[in-house]
C-alpha cells in the first residue's frame, strides 16, 4: 500500500481528480447564478452541467477513470472494482476539488451575482422525502450508465462515454433542477455549501444520494444485470489493493492507460480503477 | 419454451425493460410537468425525453436491447427478429415499467403540479385523423431508425445507436409535442393514464402508432428498402423461439451480449433479439 | 444505362431518397410553424432541422448516401462522384420527396396554423446579394462537411457522420434563420413554395445555393484541400455511369453497401456514389 | 525550412486555416448579434460557437489539424508538437481569417443590426482580474481536451474528437458569456475588433487567455498528467523542422494525414502537427 502512494502515477491521478472536480463545480454553478442580464434557463443549466463532465471526463478519463463524482466512487468501491484506499484518496481528492472550485467561482463573479452559489435546497412545495426519492433515482441512473459505459466486456458499439455521462448528467438536470436544484454529485453540493459556510444543513445532498443511488446502483449493475463473474479472491485483492513492487505497479498503470488493447474502448474511462488495486 | 422462461438470462433481460420504461417514464413525464417556477420549454421536453432514451439504452442495450418501446417490439416481431414469447413478454415489461414510472413521478411530485401528468391528448384544433397520421409517421421514422442503427450487414460508421436513436426521439417530439403531446411510444402514454385513471381515452395513443408506424416502418425497411434474405425456416425458427436446451440458450445470450466480434457493433443493442429466439 | 436503371438496387435508393426528403422537409418543416401554444425559438428551429438530418442520414445512409438535398448531389456530380443519370434520379426523386413533404405536413395542420408553410424569403432588411452570399456560404460549409465526412481516405476519427452533419445543419440554420429562414437545400425550399402555389418567387432558393455554394464546395475540397488522384478515364466512367452487367452492377451495388471493409467507415454514407457509376 | 514552405500540403493546409476560422468568426459573431425578431439567446450563441468548431474541425481536421485558434497553436508550440515555423504561420493564418470573417459579415448584415459585432468586452461589474481569471481558465479547459482529444497514446474511446471540441467550446461559452462575451480563442477576438476599428482595447483578449491558458494547459497535460516522453533532441527537431528533403515531407504529411494506421484515430485532428516538424 506505501508502494501505492509513493509512485508518481498516484499523484498523477490525485491531481486529475482535483482539477476535474474543481472545474466541474466552477463551471456548472457559474453558469447557473443569478445573472440579472438573461436568467439561465433549466434546459442551459442542464447543459452547462452535462456538457462539463463530457469535456472533463475527455480530458482526464485516461489518467484517473475522471469520477469527478463521490457516488461514482462509492459505487466502484462496493463493486469491488477500486481499493479502498484509492477510493478514499479519491473522495478527499473530489471534495477538495469541489471547494477549490466553489471558491474560485465565489473569488471571480460579482458580489451581487453570487447570491446562494447555486446551492442545491428543497424547491417549494417539494418534501425530504420527494426530494431523497428524486435525487437517489437520479444517482442511480447516473452510476447504471457509467457501469455500462465502462464495462470491459461489452463488445458493441458504446460511442464515446464522455459523451453519454455528459448528456446523462443533462437528462437528470432536466428532471433533478425542479425538486432540489440537482445534485446527483455529493461534491457538487459540497463545495458552494462550504464556501457559503452553511454545510450544517447540508449533510443531505453531501450523503443521502452518494450512499442511497451509487450503492443501489452498483447491486442493480453487478448483481442482477451483469452479474460480475470474478472470484472472491480477485475482488479481495482488488479491494487491498495488492500489488507486488513499485514497477509493478507503475507498468500496469501505464498499461491500463495507454496500452491494453483487448478492452481497449471503455478501459481509458476507469482504466486505473478496474484493473489495478 | 419452457426452457426459455427458466433461464437466468430471461429473468435479466425481464428486469431491464421494466427498470428502463419505468425510469424514461419518470424523466420525461417529470420533466414536461407544469412547473410554476420555469415552464418547460418545447426544446427542452424534447430534451428530457430524447437524452432519457439515450441514457437508457446506454445503461441496458446489451441486457436486453433496450426496446423501451412497445411499438418496437411489435415490429421486430413482424420483421421476424424476436420470438412470439419474447415480445410478449417484452410488451408485459413495457406496461407494467411505465405505469410504475408514471406512478412514482405521480408520488414524488408536490400535488399542486402534477396536473394531467403529461397523459398525451389531441391540441386544440388538431383533429383525430391529423393526430394518427402525425403519430404514425413519427413512430415509422423512429423505428427505422432503430433498424438501420441495429443492422448488423452494415460495415459504415453508425456512430453510438444509443444516441442516434435519443436524438431521434428529440427530433419527433419537437413536431409532435405540438399535436398530441407526443407519444411515440404506447408504454409513455398508458402509463400517465392509467395512474391518472382515464385509460377509456387512451386507447388511441397506447395502441395506433403502435401498430400502425412501427409495422410499417418494419416493412419499409425490410421487405423494401434491405431485404430480408433469411429463409422462410429461420424466420420461423425465431419466432418459435426454438432452441436445443438451456444451455445452448444461455451461452448464446452470453456469446450475443458479448463476444459476439463479427457484427459486434451493433449486437448489443438487440443482441439478444436478433441472434436469438 | 439500361441496366442501372433495371436494377432493384436502382429503385431502393430513389425510395430512400424519396421517403428521407419527404420526412425531413415534414419534421422541419412542421416544427418551424407558428404554433400559438409557444412559438417555435430560434434554436428550436435549428434542432429541428439538424436532427432530422442526422435521424434520415442514419436511417438511410446505407442505401443511397443520403443526399436529401439537391446541393450535396450537384457538388458530388461535379465532383465526378456520381454518374449523370443517378444525379438526375436523385434531383427528381428530392423534389418529388420535398413537395410530398410539405403536402403532408399542410395536411395534417390545423389550417390557422398554417401560415406561409416556413417557405424562405429574405427577411427584413436584408438585400437579394446577402441572402444570396449567406445561402452560398452556409451550403458551401455543409457540402464541404459532406465530403470531409465521408472521405474513404481518412483513417482518423470522424466519428458519426450522421451526427456530424446534422450538427452542421443546426449550425448553419442559427445564422441562417435570421436572413432568409434558412435553407441550405433548394428541395426543402422548392417543397413548402409549390404547395403554396408562389414558386415564381422562389426560383432563388431554389438554385442560386444549389447552384453557387455546392460547387464551390467541391472545387474547394476536392481540387485545393484534398486533390482528387483518380485519373480522368476513372472520373470519366463514374460519370458515364459505365459498367459490364446487372450482376456486376448489383454486386457492386451489395459490396459497397454492406460488405466493403477498406474505406467501411465512411462508405455507407456515400456508398453507392463513391464507388459506382 | 524552405522546403517546408515551398510543398503543396504547406499551403493546404494555411488555406485550411485560414478558411476555418473565417467561417468559425462569420458563424459564431453572426449568430450573436442583436437580431431584434428574436434576440439571440445565451444557449443559441454557445451552441452557434460550439457547433461551428464541431463542423469546422470535422471539415479541415485531417488536412490542417484544424487548431483554428491561436491559443491552440502556441500551446502547442509550447509542447514541442509543432515547428516554430508551422505555428508563426498558423498564427497568421487565424488572424487573417478571423479579419476575413469579421468582414464578410460585417458586410452581409443590415446595418442596423451590426452593433458592436460581438466583440468581446467586461460585462457589468465583471473586474478586468476577473475577466482575465475567467478567459485563462476556460482556455485552459479548451486546450486541456485538445491535447486529451487527440493523444495518439490512448487507446481508449475518445469519439470523434470534433464533436467533444465543438461542446467543449459551447460548455465554455455557458459560463463566459456572462463575463466577457466568451472569447477562449484570441483570433474570434481580434477579428470583429479590427473591423470594429477598436484594436487598442481589445489587446486584452487578443493575448491574455492565449499566452496564459493555452501555456498552462500544456504544462499541466505534457508535464503533469501524461509526461511526454521524447527525447530532448527529439523535441527539438519538432521545433526546428528538420527534415532532409522535400520527398520525404510530402510523404510524411501524406502518411500523416491518410495512412498512418497506428495512432489512427486521433492523428488526423493534429496530424500534421504531431508527426511533422
Amino acid at each position: 500500500m506505501k508502494n501505492e502512494v509513493c509512485t508518481v502515477a498516484f499523484y498523477q491521478v490525485v491531481i486529475a481528480e482535483v482539477l476535474a472536480t474543481m472545474l466541474f463545480v466552477l463551471l456548472g454553478v457559474g453558469s447557473a447564478l443569478s445573472w440579472p442580464s438573461a436568467l439561465p434557463e433549466i434546459l442551459q443549466v442542464a447543459f452547462a452541467f452535462g456538457l462539463a463532465i463530457a469535456t472533463l471526463i475527455q480530458a482526464v478519463g485516461h489518467v484517473s477513470g475522471a469520477h469527478i463524482n463521490p457516488a461514482v466512487t462509492v459505487a466502484f468501491l462496493v463493486g469491488q472494482k477500486i481499493s479502498l484506499l484509492r477510493a478514499m484518496t479519491y473522495l478527499v481528492a473530489q471534495v477538495v476539488g469541489a471547494i477549490a472550485g466553489a471558491g474560485v467561482i465565489h473569488q471571480v463573479t460579482p458580489q451581487e451575482i453570487r447570491g446562494t452559489l447555486a446551492v442545491n435546497g428543497l424547491s417549494d412545495g417539494v418534501s425530504v422525502g420527494q426530494a431523497v426519492a428524486v435525487e437517489l433515482i437520479l444517482t442511480c441512473l447516473l452510476v447504471l450508465c457509467v457501469f455500462a459505459s465502462t464495462d470491459s466486456r461489452r463488445t458493441d458499439n458504446v460511442g464515446s462515454p464522455a459523451l453519454s455521462l455528459g448528456l446523462t448528467v443533462t437528462a437528470g438536470h432536466l428532471l433533478g433542477i425542479y425538486f432540489t436544484g440537482c445534485s446527483m454529485n455529493p461534491a457538487r453540493s459540497w463545495g458552494p455549501a462550504v464556501i457559503m459556510g452553511n454545510v450544517k444543513d447540508h449533510w443531505f445532498f453531501g450523503w443521502a444520494p452518494c450512499r442511497g443511488g451509487g450503492i443501489l446502483a452498483s447491486l442493480i449493475y453487478n448483481i442482477t444485470l451483469t452479474p460480475d463473474t470474478r472470484s472472491l479472491s480477485e475482488r479481495v485483492d482488488v479491494l487491498k489493493g495488492t500489488f507486488e513492487s513499485e514497477e509493478e505497479w507503475e507498468e500496469m498503470t501505464r498499461r491500463s492507460l495507454w496500452r491494453n488493447s483487448k478492452p481497449a474502448r471503455v478501459q481509458g474511462l476507469v482504466g486505473t480503477g478496474l484493473s489495478l488495486p
